[in-house]
């Protein structure tokens, strides 16, 4: 059966501000001073396990330019442009349909666009099992990752017995608080959800069918409409009509039949700037410095250099970053404050900045 | 007795880099909401006291047009451009050469050009007792400021018995240790030295003749030179040839008849970035913010805007001062490291940032 996989790359990440912006989120930036864009790795390390012309990208209509600059081997038809942001499960059920008008069933590797893998060896092998497990029956699997300090942040997966080194799926719980995010650390029978799925088109077709039956008929038409005139009509008006749901409340929560394997290629979701010195080499100070940067008495300091000289002094545990029209100071235990720069922006009406 | 000013305006201050530079020193810089530089704000003080048309800007040559454009109500002929940087005695033997050959001895009040005063009828007030005390034998005398905690960045001086609200200077004492400074503060006998003195031309010419007689010749020879064609070429040739020297070592610790007024009319010589919350106000977070700034949980922070937004998050103690080629990020702890940067900077061949 093929192998197919489906980037999610519509989100508009607000946490790499000023970095980030709505015209260009963190999937389309470099975070890492090899250059390449956080969808550019996420693609070229599917390639020893997916022929190109079988990785689609469902991106949100504004970033189908940046999508075809930054991967320029990608068919332009593999670029599913959503025209309306709806979460994941209709992003899943949109790429599953025009996948299958294709193929005809295929198995799907769904992956987020911004996170970051350490071993790529290790990453394409726990895919393949994943592959495997999900071609037998109608398998849901899920790729889990090992917590090691109680996050709340994550959804977490809680597993039970093993076939064939993939595990069955107790239940999929929501982001927990800290003192429940301790109980599952020491229970030693939960993982981290890190948003990457495998299945069968028709194993979440079923589903999709059950659980949410008007997701459904709206991504048939979608998909019957694929390669026709009609296709961009079809596609707004079944799309826009679409709840807003995510995949694991709308399905992954409720179904059957889910599997998860535990992936220890070194994962990192890149949530916030704080990820920066843990994804970079850094230096003798502990600080990650890129660009133009004056340093004296400063450590554990992330700055992100623009076009002018920074000089750090006497900077402890502070995040820098330099654009050209807007410059973030921010102690690290604040990274998660910069949404609030965000909104306070938006009442201001600076858009232009956001 | 005429009485004239002579404001000492050569200084090339890299404490408020990035914001000063050397082709814009503090003292031509703006530091406080109005607007108005701190020469401005040194010549604004003195208009109740003196004539305009006696007021004197010593400087550098390199500063003679931000004098002419800062100051265009003073006399051109009184901006004195110094060809050389030799430090504060050549420049007032320079001035009173220059103003004795107009009015043939007069009062002459000494002023640094980039320290703020807080209450300008009692400066006017003491600066007016200082000119009578001087007006009387060949009194050199010296404002002095009570100290309030051990400085170990200024001089002090040590006065004894008092006559007419003026005290007996016994010695003028170097920058101490903090020790010293402590006992100094103790004793109550311990002035620090403000830089500001007040004297007849006739009674410093005394003195410099004593003390420095190289200086005195070469001074009276441009004094001679002043409104010739010849002033340009006799002023390169003696003052280039001036050894550097303070007023305070070349004169007052050795000279006798010296005599301090206790100012208490609010001094801060703005020694660096932390001067700037102390001389404006501040918000309810303490925090001096200038510019287009977006704070959220920041406290003890100063923050001088360019023209980019900055959006200060979780920030406490430090400094921000953006400008259009640098921005500093420091420590309040720091603030004196500010000179590496820019010692770094030479050696790194950067001139123009600096």
């Amino acid at each position: 059966m093929k192998t197919t996989a489906v980037i999610m790359a519509g989100g508009r990440g607000e946490r790499f501000w000023p970095k980030s912006r709505n015209s260009r989120p963190k999937q389309f930036l470099s975070l890492t001073s090899d250059g390449e864009t956080m969808i550019q790795k996420t693609v070229k390390r599917l390639i020893p396990l997916v022929d190109i012309s079988d990785i689609y990208i469902v991106t949100n209509s504004a970033y189908k330019t940046l999508v075809k600059e930054q991967l320029p081997d990608i068919p332009e038809e593999n670029i599913l442009a959503e025209p309306a942001a709806r979460n994941t499960a209709p992003c899943i059920a949109f790429a599953a349909a025009v996948i299958n008008q294709k193929y005809n069933d295929a198995v799907m590797i769904v992956l987020p666009s911004d996170h970051l893998i350490s071993n790529e060896k290790l990453y394409t092998d726990t895919l393949r099992k994943a592959v495997y497990t999900a071609e037998q029956e109608e398998n849901l699997v899920t790729i889990g990752i090992t917590p090691t300090y109680p996050e709340t942040g994550y959804g977490y997966i809680n597993f039970s017995e093993e076939y064939n080194g993939a595990y069955t799926v107790e239940k999929f719980v929501e982001k927990p608080d800290l003192q429940t995010a301790e109980k599952y650390l020491d229970s030693g029978k939960y993982l981290w959800n890190s948003g990457m799925f495998i299945w069968k088109i028709s194993s979440i077709f079923t589903n999709i069918k059950k659980f949410m039956p008007d997701i459904y008929e709206g991504a048939l038409k979608i998909g019957k409409a694929f390669n026709t005139p009609d296709f961009n009509d079809v596609l707004i008006r079944e799309f826009t009509a679409f709840r807003s749901e995510s995949i694991d409340f709308g399905i992954m929560e409720k179904a059957k039949n889910i599997y998860t394997i535990p992936g220890s290629f070194g994962w990192d979701d890149v949530g916030s700037w704080l990820a920066v010195e843990r994804i970079n080499e850094t230096d003798e100070n502990n600080n990650y410095i890129d660009g133009n940067i004056i340093s004296e008495d400063t450590h554990h300091a992330t700055i992100c250099g623009g076009k002018r000289l920074i000089a750090a002094v006497g900077i402890k545990d502070t995040i820098i970053v330099d654009t050209d029209d807007a410059l973030l100071v921010c102690s690290k235990n604040n990274t998660q404050d910069v949404k609030k720069i965000i909104a306070l922006l938006k009442n201001q009406g600076r858009e232009d900045l956001i």
